[in-house]
């Protein structure tokens, strides 16, 4: 039986790994089409997206974009969302959040002016993120070792799932020096469905 | 007896409206506590708020922060959600949508340097803008007149609330020359509750 969901991103983790940890987390087949970013294959693929864009989730003959919002999709099917309303805005609350420091290294990082840059350089390394971690490393203390609501939510997995593209951005270890996030990365890299994954998932550069 | 929600944001529409919009569409009392951006109550309350930003919801002695994710809490009690987990994500993606669109036009606007606003104008005015707009409008048209679902739902909501502050960046109406997209935003305005809400609200320069 063909796969209930397609997920249509880059040949890299970035915005779609989110995706493929839920997936994986819930066992859900799916067929993992990766567009190589510099081939011909995505100019053509482009201009046929919602708004330009990947990931794209097929199922049903019907087709979702925004990488949180087919997150926060999929985590209702595997059961990684909170037990009432107020702890589902904490989690979305989390989850805008690191997207939010995800927009902020991407504005260094895709700069293209070297001197534009290069002055986006000190802010976001000794202001930007120590500020964010701070206050993340703060947040899972709270938590009790996870990002909203005191047990593993679609967050966390989140969160993870997009430290290898942070790496790439920074080139460094977002997590290093944070303990409890740190602890959080382990702790979800451990779960034995997202092992698995990540086990056999290609290697690519970002 | 006090009311149920208290909203901390700053004297302006921005990204407070869409939450105003929703508790006022739903007739739910709330204290709309404002802050003066360049006055001395915002440095003081600054440090205090989870991630330095605002708005906030206060409720039942707790803080939430993010203004999608309260929007889409808030969606929830007034009952402007989807009927299933596939019509939230398309209500999810169209409000990702407007945000990222929010911030190409955020980064025209702030931006701070003359040199590279100016370098940012071409690109949003002739590019972005009309790119997003033929989408919407085409999306518009496909749903019934609403952004998703075929009906009124909190993305519709969010989406006009925020226009207001979208013309005070842009320095027109974004949605001037969008004939569907105008059409929503004048059925917006005209929902009794918001109307009420938009007649009595205070004027701010943004």
């Amino acid at each position: 039986m063909a796969p209930k969901y397609k997920l249509i991103y880059f040949d890299g983790t970035a915005l779609g790994e989110p995706i493929r940890f839920l997936l994986s987390y819930g066992q859900i087949d799916f067929e993992d089409k990766r567009i190589d970013f510099d081939g011909p294959e995505w100019p053509a693929i482009k201009p046929t997206t919602p708004f330009g864009q990947v990931p794209l989730l097929e199922h049903d003959g019907k087709v979702a974009h925004q990488s949180a919002a087919i997150s926060r999709y999929l985590a209702k099917q595997v059961k990684l969302v909170g037990s009432n309303d107020w702890e589902d805005l904490e989690i979305d609350a989390a989850v805008d959040t690191i997207n939010d420091l995800r927009a902020k290294i991407a504005a260094y990082h895709y700069e293209k002016d070297p001197a534009v840059k290069e002055t986006r350089k000190q802010p976001l390394f000794k202001e930007i993120l120590p500020f964010y971690l701070e206050k993340l490393e703060a947040q899972v203390e709270k938590n009790n070792g996870y990002l909203a609501t005191g047990k593993l939510t679609w967050a966390d997995l989140f969160f993870v799932a997009l430290l290898k593209y942070f790496q790439v951005m920074l080139g460094k270890d977002l997590v290093e020096n944070s303990p409890n996030l740190n602890k959080l990365k382990e702790k979800v890299l451990a779960l034995p469905n997202i092992k698995a994954w990540v086990d056999k998932r290609p290697e690519t550069t970002f």
